[in-house]
């Protein structure tokens, strides 16, 4: 049995308690570099910094799904949070749930547009990486060092199909 | 008067001793999320966890500059590093120096690919960032926290002009 969910455009407001949206709008901003730059300063709760973590750059190339996207699953990074920020410009979609006894509730699917990134907090349930469209790049940032930070979930018996 | 300094393509070679080229070329592949995701791991070493230091994301959108270029100053960072990679996949101009017993000595300048970034190691001499062509975003990780992180430098009666 497949339910559906319905995709809905991505704002703070709507991912608040999931993480930060990367944006500029509503962003603190300051103009340097004798005014050739504007700044929008501190977009994200980079949050790595345990004993033995530490931020790492890296790119992620994603191949593309379309629409219905069937989830069956879900993971987590009870360790560090993990920020996307598309290099293509292209829309992608992000697609959390709530926590619910140590398992992932029903998801909520966001379309990112192409001027926008996630920054998944520590312990949010996501799914993996879904670009639309085309194969798409990503800058990501998220956590290098000792632990184990991945869970993952198989959602029982339940398939969502996330509907644009 | 002006010294003409050309510009050279950016690679890992040519930007050894200044920081990390943030690319896809030569880097660890991973292969994750069931094979729809291929990760380029940990390009950039991210260098802003001294006791009052945290990682920023930010947003910033730089006005372009045309060749030839004037440079006049040079900054640095001596609290952190800071990586900068473009969102409108266009070349950008990365102006560095060596250090010259506290001050920037003749300037290096690199064009970078649009699916290059840079980061430049913490202390290293830079100019502010030079955008080409157009108005571009670029996605920017460096350090938040007390602390003076700022040095600027102008050359005393010389100009550079990086010529394309």
């Amino acid at each position: 049995m497949a339910r559906e969910i319905a995709v809905q455009p991505l704002s703070k407001v709507a991912f608040a308690g999931f993480g930060d949206v990367i944006e500029t709008k509503d962003a603190e901003q300051r103009l340097i570099n004798e005014g050739t730059t504007t700044r929008f300063h501190d977009l994200a709760g980079i949050d790595v910094a345990d004993q033995d973590g530490r931020p790492l750059i890296s790119l992620f190339r994603g191949q593309p799904f379309a629409f219905p996207v069937e989830i069956t699953m879900m993971e987590r990074h009870p360790l560090g949070s993990q920020a996307f920020f598309s290099l293509a410009g292209r829309p992608f979609l992000v697609v959390v749930a709530p926590d619910e006894d140590g398992r992932p509730g029903t998801p909520l699917a966001f379309l990112a547009a192409g001027d926008q990134g996630v920054n998944y907090a520590k312990n949010v349930w996501h799914h993996p990486l879904l670009a639309l469209d085309a194969v798409s790049d990503f800058l990501v940032v998220d956590r290098g060092g000792a632990g184990e930070n991945l869970q993952e979930f198989s959602y029982p018996g339940e398939t969502f199909l996330i509907v644009s």
